[in-house]
């Protein structure tokens, strides 16, 4: 497949964070050419703002089978009430349906690469496949059966997994032990050898709440990332989600260990989990920060527009400086930090890298005048600005419309498969 | 004109703030059925969200012309260095071509009305005529001179605004002394006499930032509300923009003077004006509580669906309490709480009331599957899932276009306005 975009406000996000105006050229899965180019091509678009597609560090696909379904609730209660009941009913093909939901959503919004965490992760895995977009699968480790299958039975068939999928070129396989408080020194340990032995990410929890913190500090002796260090899970393949209560002495040791920290404000900010990730800390020990929206029960959307949006307003309101996580910084999280940590060769818009490109429509209200680019995705885009959605060179979603997806079929089913859930 | 949406989920934000599905008939001005109906129509539309129009209580239209001008920076900085400077140099036709799209951009999001601040006011309210969006406008009183009149001028010229628009269906004088920093005790007083004369409605600033806040008692021996209170501008008729740094004592002379508060989020976080707008206690003294987008400059946008999430969210966050500012007080200050302030006969979808009605596809991957329609409106919309929108009911907006209005020639005019303010 070929794509020339034309007369397009290119946001490089390379070394200098260049912006420049021209043309873009995509040859199978690479960007090809940046300049003034005159050739024929599959797709011509034009007249867009172009940038590299947002990368959602932390989610849980299947989650949009529960969107906005107990709100407004303490954590606890909704957990039990409302989440977990729920979940204890899921089967594959509940899974199935949720996730293509959960990439349609994010693909319409900008999102070329997700790093997800849930159960049945082979099936999560699978529909990544068959979409076309980029997924780094999180195989969970946790200390009670799943409803796929018994806790027994989690490792070894994580290994399998991880097996299973090892050099695809879009799904990577990763050990994600759920968290200090669900997984026990074992679990975690056991977590990382397997991780270790595979040379393999490790996507985990880690001080989400203040009673988590001292819930794992009374039972163990180590806060949540002591846990997670003790048992050799803290290294340069290691996301840590929420970090919403660590100390300095851990943004400290996060950044030593070159660990990705992944910051999700609009799920903090809605279940009320208190404390605050903190960014300038972490921006000022040079740590890895990059940004998740959680899943859709807690967001309760998949829009990494308005995530970036949040992440750098609730800062600002923290420390009452305006200077503090600037939208450059926004969308580094988004989209450099991100691809760099996970050693993906995307994340800017260069020669050579892999096409995974976002182009926005310029003519919007909400995007005009134009002062700063930059600015504009951050601030005034939403992810309904996106006209276009190419990953790995393929145009998936061109003109607001889905290539290869039966949009209506999968809500039909999405709503099915919700009434085949809510039944007693 | 007259229009038909069936087969939809109806929000009535009525009393009971029912949800019902079924059939909307507009005629003329007003909603003339709902339930089953089968009748001709100029329009005829379907499966739709129906909801109440979204209310903007704080905006200053026009500058939408500063748009990402100068983000990040520390608001002294930001306000001496970028904003000021521009707004000197503003004309009567920037300020038209700056209005013209900040109502394309609330219309496109779904706000059918709006309550203005700023300079040029009577070409704003001539724009609001002319696009036939609800505007409360409001003529700034300050004590300097402003782009458009020596400030000698400002009383008497908003005198003659008031006669001018007295009676206009859609556009509603205000009387807005700026604030207690940049108006003087006898300004402030004059203000209060002129908006008594004519039972007008006031839209000041108070108490945004802590800094305010001192100076204001530094100089005066009262905090902004005192000073307000003192000089007769703290009644029914009062909109009192941000409260941000208020006591508790002040929520309560709020709540029983019946005065209104505009609840800014978006752009108290992104100005970094530290404090919070006491929401819980201003719900437990049962005062008016509406919000606003503030200006675009300060924003980035004027989406409504996104600052009813920030507005939920921000307060879930401080107060540790996930059950805070739930959903539904969020879509009621956004709608019902500002028509009941107002006393505009709007707000709801029941029979007999102005049809300013705001229409969402259901086929988004973002409003799939549903579970809790308000929690979708308020969690997880955007204002691009906006399909239509009528005021007064008229259809202004239909299926994602403009009726009425030359799109592309006002993002041309817009750019041009732009570099023509940006000229040495």
């Amino acid at each position: 497949m070929s794509i020339l975009i034309k007369n397009s406000i290119i946001v490089t996000q390379d070394k200098s964070r260049q912006i420049i105006y021209g043309d873009v050229y995509i040859e199978d899965d690479r960007i090809a050419e940046i300049g003034k180019i005159n050739v024929e091509a599959d797709f011509v678009l034009k007249d867009k703002i172009v940038m590299p597609g947002l990368i959602n560090m932390h989610t849980h696909l299947p989650m949009t089978l529960l969107r906005g379904y107990g709100d407004d609730l303490p954590l606890e209660e909704w957990l039990t009430t409302r989440i977990w009941p729920i979940e204890a009913k899921l089967k594959s093909e509940h899974i199935a349906i949720g996730t293509k939901l959960a990439f349609m959503e994010m693909v319409a919004t900008g999102t070329t690469c997700c790093n997800d965490m849930y159960f049945f992760e082979d099936v999560i895995a699978n529909e990544a496949k068959k979409f076309g977009i980029r997924c780094y699968a999180g195989f969970s480790l946790i200390d009670f059966d799943t409803p796929e299958m018994k806790r027994e039975c989690l490792l070894p068939e994580c290994e399998n997994f991880i097996k299973k999928w090892s050099g695809d070129e879009l799904v990577k396989p990763v050990v994600a032990p759920h968290s200090t408080y669900a997984c026990s020194p074992e679990t975690l340990q056991k977590a990382a050898e397997l991780a270790e032995k595979y040379d393999a990410f490790i996507h985990i929890h880690c001080s989400e709440t203040r009673h988590e913190v001292y819930d794992v500090l009374n039972k163990y002796g180590s806060r949540p990332l002591g846990q997670i260090k003790k048992y050799g899970l803290l290294n340069e393949k290691t996301m840590l989600a929420h970090c919403g209560w660590i100390t300095k002495e851990e943004v400290k040791e996060i950044a030593d260990a070159n660990a990705c920290v992944i910051h999700n404000p609009v799920s903090n900010m809605k279940l009320a989990t208190g404390g605050y990730t903190p960014l300038p800390e972490l921006f000022d020990a040079n740590a890895c920060i990059t940004l998740g929206t959680d899943g859709a029960a807690s967001n309760n959307k998949l829009d990494m527009f308005e995530t970036m949006k949040f992440a750098a307003l609730i800062h600002k309101h923290h420390r009452w400086d305006a200077s503090i996580v600037t939208a450059q910084q926004a969308l580094d999280m988004a989209t450099i930090n991100a691809t760099e940590f996970l050693g993906l060769n995307a994340g800017s818009i260069e020669i050579g890298k892999k096409a995974d490109i976002v182009c926005l429509d310029m003519a919007s209200p909400n995007l005009i005048p134009r002062h700063n680019t930059i600015s504009h995705i951050v601030y005034a885009a939403s992810g309904f600005n996106v006209s276009d959605v190419i990953i790995n060179g393929k145009m998936l979603y061109h003109d607001r419309k889905f290539l290869t997806v039966d949009e209506e079929k999968i809500y039909e089913e999405m709503e099915k498969a919700k009434e085949e859930l809510l039944e007693d």
